[in-house]
């Protein structure tokens, strides 16, 4: 029977537990997590359908952990299974990663759904996560080129559109569109925290959209603030700039101001959803 | 009749006007707009009765005009009506306003509610869009008592919690909790507009949810960003200071930036929506 092996049955590994059943990827998911309860509920819930089992055979692995355990989660499998089982990770850094598996797994596939929850646990996994969502792969010289097509074919299966990119160019660009947002909406809430009581009570439906995000997972984004760091203060830096030009439009020239925004407003609309 | 007037027939007034029918406020509401459009719509669509001719004699009256017009059409009502209609405004900024107003006026109340959307325009318009909200009032040492606690029942009647506030804490709160945050909403997505194509593909729906408000009207934001610029430029400025300490955190404790994430995520998930 074709299994897969999930480490990690959260969120996201969870999902693609779901899914990968769902769209006849595996006949046979198996779990593993460091935390028991994780587990259990993975089981209990039919998210998996059973504990992975040391030395237990699989035909592929998702790793689906905070990215700064991927490294050496990948290091330890190696050990484990045959060079011939694809493993490929969800993790939304790439290069600190690689660097740290020196590029050496010709069977391991970097991998990141663009796809997430503020709502975290196999509780929230969702088979259909993947539907319509853009899914980046990030091979290395080192990869293996008929398991990059096994990898894709999975994610194409599960409802994702797959697209190719250096892991310098994802970490630069998750940098600007998801990982400083998700601090930028940490810190508001953090300030009107701080501003005390009167404050919570002057927040609108659109500051809740806004910091819908601030209630994700903080071990995995602990992590990825640490392993994107760099690219992190270049994006906050750039942003600070336009914040400021847009200060300075306000009190020299408000009909700029204006302009830019309907731009934006534009831009906003043009993404749906 | 009692006969309720509209200046300025968009989301809010418009929505101030079907709720004041909806919940027997008042029984007959006429409207006004600079935009012919918006005005024709808003008849059109039953969210006024008829437009509010010059010199037609009205109970009570509603300016939703963006900011750095009220002043000017408070004068200018003053002038129409006898100094026994109440006037109320919607507008999301108060020490300004009332700065230009020089707090002369007994029958002008100050009032702000704090309900939006991202869209805009009469036919955005919802009779509920008070249900559940807080409408902050901020009374001069001018305003009339009785005309206060007028007004303060009619946002009670459609649904708002009344909170008085003094137009500077006001202000500096709403700088934190809604002007503030719109202004990052929009750089964000002005930053991902920059970057290029190829990052709109790598938006998932942390980033729609964060990037929502980016969508709303132009001339209402520019208005308020110019006439709150000072409390905006404090409130960047601290939290300019939260995000640098949590990219330092990053880089010296990482443990200690996931016990922040944990907190603000906690206060996130407390103010539900």
């Amino acid at each position: 029977m074709k299994t897969l092996g999930v480490l990690g049955c959260g969120l996201i590994g969870g999902s693609f537990a779901l899914a990968a059943k769902k769209y006849d990827c595996f006949e046979r998911v198996v779990g593993r997590d460091l935390d028991a309860d994780t587990l259990h509920t993975a089981i209990d819930q039919g998210v998996v359908d059973a504990e992975w089992q040391n030395g237990s055979p699989v035909n592929a692995i998702c790793v689906a952990v905070p990215t700064r355990n991927i490294a050496e989660s990948v290091r330890c499998l190696q050990v484990e299974v045959t060079k011939s089982v694809p493993i490929f990770d969800v993790g939304s850094v790439k290069a600190t990663v690689l660097n740290s598996l020196n590029h050496e797994f010709a069977n391991f596939v970097p991998c990141h759904p663009i796809a997430g929850s503020h709502n975290s646990g196999p509780a929230a996994a969702e088979a259909d996560l993947f539907q319509g969502k853009t899914c980046v792969i990030s091979p290395t010289q080192a990869t293996n080129q008929v398991t990059v097509d096994a990898v894709a074919h999975w994610w194409r299966q599960v409802g994702a559109t797959v697209m190719f990119l250096d892991a310098d160019q994802h970490d630069a660009l998750l940098a600007t569109t998801s990982h400083l947002p998700h601090l930028l909406s940490c810190a508001a809430v953090e300030l009107v925290s701080k501003t005390g009581e009167s404050a919570f009570d002057l927040v609108g439906s659109g500051f809740k959209d806004f910091s819908r995000i601030a209630a994700g997972n903080e071990e995995i984004w602990r992590s990825i603030v640490v392993d994107n760091l760099a690219n992190l203060r270049l994006s906050f830096r750039a942003f600070s700039d336009v914040i400021e030009h847009m200060l300075e439009l306000a009190e020299q020239d408000p009909q700029r101001l204006e302009n830019l925004l309907r731009d934006i407003a534009q831009h906003r609309k043009s993404m749906n959803g």
